[in-house]
Parts: structure tokens; C-alpha cells; sequence
């Protein structure tokens, strides 16, 4: 079965194999015997090594997938009473299956937002009955770094977001699936665009620009984490053989690794953007600013092109597809790609 | 820090390292761009073969680990107001931070089982109350192959708890993150000792035997699986990449590595045991039927021995250990290990 | 604290007191001892008229409250992973704090419906996604009636949005609190209103209409509530002296009890609408359909008005406020209340 | 149905009726309008007096059932991982259907004790694991006065429960359902025996004692409810006509209606005892101590004795019964019923 060349498409980061590096990395710690749930000297480094991007007093913590990270975050900072505030693109809100109302016991308020980003005057609508115990009280403010719809926010805007979070008794929280892409994008660094900004919790995902599988969640103070270790079991989100996931992340860090892969899968994107734009039938309808092109094309052309690449329609009724990028996405991937597409219109 | 080897002991079978026939499955499949979330021809392969292992009509489903496994296909066969009812030992009950109640809602009722294993006459004690509102509902009937004390059911005794189950509208639960260890003792197969027994639901673990992660959910009625996908989704543990957890169970259950692992193990326990069994202070505590070895010791030795060669306390009161053999364990490990035992003796 | 008569107002239909039959049959059941918790003649006896009325097959259960109906309703009808569609305005969304996540772990999906009313035009919109297991799956429709802002759905519409959810695997679910008032609008009888149009699972309400507590969960399909005596037990809400329950939904249904109570509010609404409609300053803003005005009036004026009666805002952005008439508003309530609100205005 | 008078048996002190008192206060209040969901003068006044009895610091928060208070106050302070340490007769352990895991998440961990209380000894085998994330954490000691056994803790027993709890980072959780019993037969205020013995959250019931409905939940520490509404709200506990439940404590706790009721009951279960205690046949298994009695007596008696009076089998193996007098048992009752009884042994 592998013997020839799976078909690299456009439908996700995800589709993506694993960089040979984490490969390598993961084997490297192959060892003998360390004592199982983290308590080994490759997690530690690892978490060192972190803390040194993240700061010497955050809380960090590994588990399995980005859900996972996103629900169990969450579930840290608010009691079941409480509202999430998101858009509706959210990945909580669309993707995952209502796990983080399961999980949290809270509410997820939406709000309409067709970039992608939430502002302070978007969150303003949800902010009434306040100490009313009727309804659900707002208590995390949640945003994706890249958006799902391949946008970024400024650490401007994430400013803005966290102030008014933190004027407002409630925490920010940041699904940094992507936020390899938007670091590189941004040219800021994990920092400044997370706890420096003010963001109190972050996923921080791997598995979308060349990782495994295994996720962090980051709390920008510790408090907020006293007893993440009890809800990261209960969540069942604590691997036993956690070097594997160390040794990931370790060497995802280590040299830049994460950096080249997001640089890549950012310029590629970059590469079909200027490929199609002008190609009549194509209506570009996001601003190209991480490793993902939003589009509008023909329907009928769709299940033939996706014959070829594979890619995701995004919004049927408005024949809006996404064809995202990765780190392994070749620039004639994209000259293929767009030659088929001009071929068809 | 790789550069030494890491010290092998006595801890858990999940202290080990990976199988390197596993590193390399997992290597194999890492080719190119394949759909995320399950449907992909690796994934599509290991089902079929493992089909051929459990039956055609069974519902088979990865995830993460074996906590989630067990939550997960519990979940899947209960209402909140159910009961389960468990050996007080019972990895459930005691080493899932209470995950089991905290996502199903169902209440684990437990019975004291010396040697880890529930009878019909055990259970019946919580036989009462049936349709009274009041109580909880006795639905599944949970045990562990081979148990948390090393111990195995025969066959029979798991048919006749699947019997006394059926006959009153219960579910049997096998827990089976020892099952490789339990089929080689056995000289089962593993359809015999599980869906041919009359189990209705199945944790198939792999990871304390050699893999890195990933547990199997084995449901041997579609009708309990039906809506399960969701289940898994919302529980935080359907991986993207699955192509990597599909690889290592391809490899597992190909040319019988799990079985020469397992084999291995129960040696050694074997070995140890009569290497043990004889020395003066040392009192043998449960049948070593798998690979796990109990004993009690003098307490005043333990931190000495742990300094050598790592292993739990398994009952402070009454100084009795665990030691657990593993795929890696050497006889010179325990040459080496009863020699410092008897020396301090 | 008793002897000055508690000054009436708009606020809530459930700031009234009780109708005196209501405790004049609370006491008449108040004699020697029988069976707790519903097992008692009181409670057959009224379950047995309510069978009369909604049918010999429903499935009839007393709960203390309307948002319990609500929340246990819908319980026992969906599964964790399941979504309930239902306007922005639903009770079960804005006025029950979270509990129908927290409970169900079900997501609500809500629709942005002006006057209060689903449509299958609107409900469409969320039905995407089915089966895919990275989205919650829509298994129930909700609907109030009379609405949450005092409009009607007509039978056919009823029936309408009942075949849409049957025919899409759901069930039609209807919050009716203030069912009474919109029976006595549509001259309709209950089971017309309710399983003769297709209604699934239906809350029963009586509070808000003259009783003191308790709320009727009616399943017009016995095999959704096989379970439901758990539910409601898990859910808190099993009355120990159900008695008392009993004997309200008796007066309140004996003797037309409340359809006389239902008609007196109504009247009063059209009384209030007429009364208010054509002062200037003053919009009426929805249909007065059943026992409630909408309208728009000066901000100014808000906090003056509500010294004498008391009433709530319902949209202080709009400056839109509502006023509820019960069973014991006088035509002196509205008589004063309009002359003052013209007074201010 | 109303006109012969229902027969008096002793199957619980919640198969009584309501006193007189209570109805009439309950008529006293419904006048006119008032605001609901417990904003309301008689609200606040019960309160008031509340405050007076347990301290004017403390929390009071009304609902409407003890199941509900108990999982209520329980959820205040605690969160999903922690565990509830009580007695495997405690009535969250047996008789609320699984609510309190269900709505906290969290594991009872139970103990036998034969007389129903705890002690220091007993709770000490369930505290180990602290710190370990494997395990739950013990969070809460749930005591019940009197115990589901009629039993009684004494003041000093009640205060070492509270100091190991305290000195253990838990809390003390008192199940009040039949506290006025335990009140009059210690001779104790309510203060005494809860917030000055050391308790840190009430379940204060009356409707075993001769009120319809309703419960409170007493916190003697702020801070531990400062989200309670919410708690309360989301858990379906909020009544809207709140005034009929506040009229209801009042009178119970004027002029001493609750003690006269509690002794009242008590002094017919002495008399019982007496009646009973030398009737060859019959055992009585447990120290009459409030107002039940628990005897042994022969099978093949009961159902014949249940026709005239109705009870309950506690323990079918044991063929042990209960006996629960209340606040209209007559001594008349207990004359025929001993009499009946020894005319059958």
C-alpha cells in the first residue's frame, strides 16, 4: 500500500504525514524504561524548553488533539454556569462535536463574523444580564490564531480583546492550532502573541504544520491551573507513554523546525493565491494571510477537481471552497493545480 | 540523555519503550497525503484485519488510550442513570480520576474481590432495586482480563458472567488492556475469551505491550455502536492522523507480535516468581497467571530496592508490591534484581 | 406583612398569587397518610383525567418546574451529541442559565426569529453536517406556545414544523408554559394544539396560569418515555409529597378552571393593547396574540412607570419593554396604567 | 376520594400529610403580586429569621427537594474530580437515583457502617491518592441527622468529623432531611449541631416534619456559596412563586411548630419501642434515638402486617423492617399496631 506516493491534496494541514525530524525525534527516545504519565526526563526538558518560549511561570501540559486542549482549557477557567463567547466559525463551535458543552457544561455564545475575528463591539452584544442567574454568565472570551478562515489577528487586536476581557472578569483564550503559521505570518514570536498580548489560556497545536499527534495547553498564570493534572485525567487526556509526545514537541521546537514547515505552508499558500486570483471563475474571498485560500468557484466543476486534489467544499450554498496548505505542499503541486483549475473554466 | 540507557525495572508494563517493529509500521505509513479522521486505506486495512480476528459484524473504533476505551465504550451502552458494577480494583473505579461517572453519569457500584475477580454471587448483592426509580440501575458488568492483580478468568467463568448478565438485560464489559497477556496464558484466541464468551463490549489495549498509543473499542453488537462515532468525537479522541494508531495495531496483530511479546512477559513473571517465591521475607500474594508479580516484603526495605529498580507499593498497610514484567524485561534483570532482594533479606 | 393588599403589576404572569381553588384542593387532599412520591390515589386520579384529555397512550409526569419539563423533556429524547433547534428567544436558550447544556450536554442551535416563531425555512439552515461526527447532530425542534413574545403558532404551522422534524428523524418538542392562554386564543382544544399536531414531547405548564408549582411533562409516544421515571428521579425533581401537585392539575383542569383564568388574562392584554396602542410615544411592537404587550415607549419614562407598576424591559437597546396580564389583572389595573402611562407621555 | 380518612401506617415520615399550620400560612401570603424567583418581602423576611437561628453570615437558598439540596450543596464545593466520602446508607448513596454524580461529576466514596455514621476511623481508608492525579480527590465528609438509620451523631461527634475534615482541606456536608428529630432528641439549637459543631453546608429539610415542600441549603461560610444561584438556577431548583415556600419555613420555624412535630414523632417511636421491643419475634437491630425503629421479625408476618399498615422491608435478607413515626402518628396507631403485630408472633 505504500509503496507508491499517497496523493497530496488541499482538503488539510492535517492530511498531511509527519515531518521526518519528529520522526526521527520520537525514536530517539525509544529507550529503555522511563516512568510512565510524564514524570520522565524527556518531558521535562521538553517543558523546559517551553517555558523558555512561554515564560518560567506558566502551567504547561500535554494531550492528545486540539479538541482535547480547546475543551480541557476551557474547562479550567470556567464552572458550567458560564459562557464561551466565540465566533461562529469557531472550531469549538462547529467541529467538535459539541464536546466542550459536554465536557464543560457551559454555553457557547456566537457571534456572526465573517472573517473569522471577533472585536470587542461583536462580544458587546452578549454581554448583558450580568450577575442575573438566569442566564448563563460570559466568562472566557475565545479566539483562533490563524483563524478558521486562514485570517490573523494584530497583537493589536489581540490586545484589545484580552483588555476588555480582563476589565470584564473573564479570560481569553486562544486555539493556536495554527498558531505556527500565524507566528511566521506575524513575524512575532510565540510570546508576544500569546501571554504578551494577554492571552490567559492557549492550545498550542503541532499536529497541523508536521507533528503526530499531542497538543500543549499553555495557562499564562498558574493559578488558572491548579488543577488542570486532575481534569487532564479525567478528561482522559493523559498519555501514558508521554515521551513520545515530548519528544515531538521537543523537536518541533528545537532548530526552528516549526518555523521552516509554517514558513512553507504560508508561502505555498501565497503560490495559489497569485496562481488563481486571476483566473476568471475564481473569487478569492478571504485575505490570504496564514497557510489557507478561501475561493469561490463554480459548483459544477468542484467533484471533478476534487477527483485530482482533494479539498473541502466550505459553504455549499455559496460554492465557497478551502484549499489549505501544508508543509509538504510542493510548488508544482500548485502549478498542477491551477493549470487543472484554468482548464476547467 | 538518550545516550545511556534508561534503566529498565519493575513499575508498569507502560514504563517500557515501544516495539521497534512498531516505530518502523509507523514509519511505513508516513507517505504522502491521506484524509484525516479514519478514512483512510491504512485505517480501512487494520479494521478488515482485525474483523478477520473478532468477527465481521463487529464495530471497531481507535482511540487514544485505554481510560478512554473504557469510558468511551461504557458510554456507549448506558443512560446516566445506569450502574456498573466493578471489582473495588477495577481500573475504572480506582486509577480514572473518576472519569467513568464524570462523562457517562453513571454511578460504578463495587464489590471487594481479593483476587480482582467478580462471580455471579458477588454481583448478586447489587441485584436489587430493579425498576425502583430510587436507585441506579445495574446495566454493565465490568471486568478486567487479565485483572489489576495479574490474575485471569477462565473462559467459563467469563461465560458464565456474560450469561448471568444477558439473562438480567446487562452488558459485559471486558477491560483488556492486558488481554495479550491473558490469551497467551490462556492459549485463547482472543475471539474466544472476549465476543465468543459472551462480551458485549471490548477495551483492546496494546499500549502495555509494546505499542506507543492507541486502544482499540470492539463492540461485538453493531446495534450498541450505532451513534458511537459521535461518542468518540465528543469524548476528545477521534485522532486526525489516525493512519499512525492504524499501523501500529497492523503490526501488532501481524506475524504475532503482540503474542511474542506477551509470551515474554508472562515468562518473566514467571521467572520471577520463582526466583522470589522461596526467598525468606518475601510472601507471594496473588497466582501468577500474567505478568504481573505480587508480593509483600519488609517495608523497611522497599526505598533501597526502588533505588535500584523502580516498582509501585501496591498496599501500604500491608507492605505488599507489584512488580510488573514487560516485553523488555531480561532474565539478567531478574537474576539481578532477586539477588539485591534476597542480599537485603 | 399580609394585611395591605401586594400592589399588581405587568412583570410576569408568575408574579401573581394563586387562584383560590387551586388551594382550597390543596387542602382537601391534606388527609392521613399516602404512599410518597406519586404512588398515591391524588396523583392516579388526576393522571387519569390528563389522559382524557391528551390521550390514553401518552406518557403523563409531574416536575416542580417549567425549565425542569424543559430540560428532562428533551433528555429523554436525546443523546449528549444531539443538537435542539430553537429560536434565539427560547426560553431553554436566554432564561434557564445553561441547564439544558449542562443536563442534556445537548448544543442548542438557535435561529434568529423576530416574532418569536420557527419556520422550516428558518430550521434549515442548521441542517447540515448529518452524520458527520465532527458536528452535533439535530435531533429535536422546540417550540413555545403562545411564544415567548406573546404570538401564536397556528395549528397548521404546528403541524408543518412536525412533519419536518418526523421526516428528518426529530422530534417536535413544545415548551407550554403558557399553553392555556394559547388554547383559549386558537379555541383549541390541548390535544389539538399538541399530539393531534404532531407535538413529540410536550411541557405542560399551569403557573404561570393560577397554580402554585409543579409542571406536567406529556409524551404523546409511549416508547420516548420508557425511561423517563430515572430522568426525572436523576433530575431532582421527583416530588415526595406529589399529593399536592396532583390536586392542582385537578382544580386547574376540573371545571374549566383554567380556561377561565387563560381567557381573563388574554382579555385583559387586548384590553391593555387597546388601551395603549394609539398613545402617542407608544409602539406596540408584536402582535398581541395571547396574554402579552410588546411595545417601545421612551427610555425616559421606564423607571417612573415601573415605580407604580412594576414591569420588565425586554430590549433596553430598543427601549422595547413587555407587559404580562394573568388571571387576576383588573380592567382598574389597565384603566390607571394607561391613564399614567398617557400622563407621562 | 377525599371523605374517609387515608390510613396511617409507618412507611416514612413523608407519607403524612401537611400541618394545618403550614397550609395556613401558605393561604396568608397569596396576595396580590410580588416579584418572583424569591425577591420578594416574605422571602426576605424567612430569610431573615433563618439568619437568626444559623448566624448572620451564612448563605440561605431555598429549592424545592432534599435530593436537590444535597446535590446542590454538595456542587458548590466541589469540582468533577473530587470525591464525596459517606456511608453506604447515606441517601445520596442510595436513593437519589445517581444525582449526585450525575450533576457534580464527582465519585461518592462509601463505607460500611452498620449504625449509619461515620467516623474519623472510617473515612481514614479512603484518604490516600491525595495529590495523585490517578485517583479522585476527597473533598467533602457527608454526614446525615438523624442518620437513615435513626441514629445520632453527637455534638462532639459531629465536631471531630469537622476538624479531621478541616484539618484535611475538606469539607464537612450535613444531610438535615430529618435535623428537627435530631434537634429535640439532643436537645441541641440547629446552630449547635451544624455551624457551631463545625459544619460547613446544611441540608436543612421539613417536609419529613410536616411541611409539603420545599428544603434549604444552609452555607455557614460565604465564600462557599458565592455562585449558588447560578448553581441553583442551572439545576432547576428555582421556584418562580418562591413566596409559598418562604410562608412554609416561616411558620415552621415560629413558635417552635418544628419542635413540636419532631418531638412529637420522636416520643411515638419510644412508645413504639416499648410496644414492640419484648414481642417474642421481633429484634430491634438499631438504638431508637429519633423517630424510627428498625426490628427484625419474621418473613413470612410482613405483607399480612403491611395490609393494615404500611411499611417497608429495609433489608430482605435480613428480613429487616422500618418503622417511621411522624408528626400525626397517634398513640392509638402504635397500640393497634403492637397489638396486631404480637397477635402474629
Amino acid at each position: 500500500m505504500s509503496e507508491s506516493i499517497n496523493r497530496r491534496g488541499f482538503a488539510s494541514d492535517n492530511n498531511a504525514g509527519v515531518h521526518p525530524d519528529i520522526l526521527e525525534a520520537m525514536a530517539s527516545v525509544n529507550n529503555g524504561h522511563v516512568i510512565a504519565y510524564g514524570d520522565d526526563p524527556y518531558t521535562e526538558k521538553t517543558i523546559a524548553r517551553m517555558k523558555q518560549i512561554f515564560g518560567e511561570d506558566t502551567g504547561i501540559f500535554f494531550v492528545f488533539i486540539g479538541t482535547a486542549a480547546n475543551v480541557l482549557g476551557l474547562s479550567s477557567v470556567t464552572r458550567p454556569y458560564h459562557a464561551v463567547i466565540c465566533p461562529d466559525s469557531a472550531h469549538i463551535n462547529v467541529d467538535e462535536c459539541g464536546a466542550p458543552e459536554k465536557f464543560t457544561g457551559c454555553k457557547l455564545l456566537t457571534v456572526s463574523a465573517p472573517d473569522g475575528k471577533l472585536t470587542v463591539e461583536l462580544i458587546a452584544g452578549h454581554m448583558h444580564g450580568i450577575g442575573f442567574e438566569h442566564h448563563v454568565q460570559p466568562r472566557v472570551i475565545s479566539i483562533t490564531q490563524s483563524t478558521e478562515l486562514g485570517t490573523l489577528y494584530t497583537l493589536n487586536e489581540i490586545r484589545k480583546l484580552a483588555d476588555y476581557a480582563h476589565s470584564n472578569d473573564m479570560y481569553l483564550h486562544m486555539d493556536g492550532a495554527r498558531i505556527g503559521n500565524a507566528a511566521v505570518a506575524l513575524e512575532s514570536t510565540f510570546y508576544e502573541m500569546t501571554g504578551g498580548a494577554g492571552v490567559d489560556v492557549l492550545s498550542f497545536g503541532g499536529t497541523k504544520n508536521g507533528m503526530m499527534y499531542g497538543e500543549a495547553v499553555v495557562f499564562f498564570n498558574n493559578a488558572l491551573c491548579e488543577d488542570f493534572k486532575y481534569l487532564r485525567k479525567q478528561g482522559m487526556q493523559l498519555a501514558s507513554k508521554m515521551r513520545y509526545i515530548a519528544a515531538q514537541f521537543d523537536s518541533y521546537l528545537a532548530n526552528d523546525l516549526w518555523k521552516r514547515n509554517a514558513l512553507h505552508a504560508n508561502r505555498m499558500a501565497q503560490e495559489l493565491f497569485l496562481a488563481v486570483k486571476d483566473i476568471p471563475g475564481v473569487e478569492v474571498t478571504q485575505k490570504v494571510e496564514s497557510n489557507a485560500v478561501f475561493a469561490r468557484i463554480p459548483a459544477a466543476i468542484i467533484p471533478r477537481l476534487q477527483e485530482q486534489f482533494f479539498f473541502y467544499v466550505w459553504d455549499e450554498e455559496r460554492s465557497e471552497v478551502r484549499w489549505m496548505c501544508s508543509f509538504d505542499t510542493t510548488t508544482e503541486d500548485i502549478v498542477r493545480f491551477a493549470s487543472l483549475l484554468r482548464s476547467m473554466l
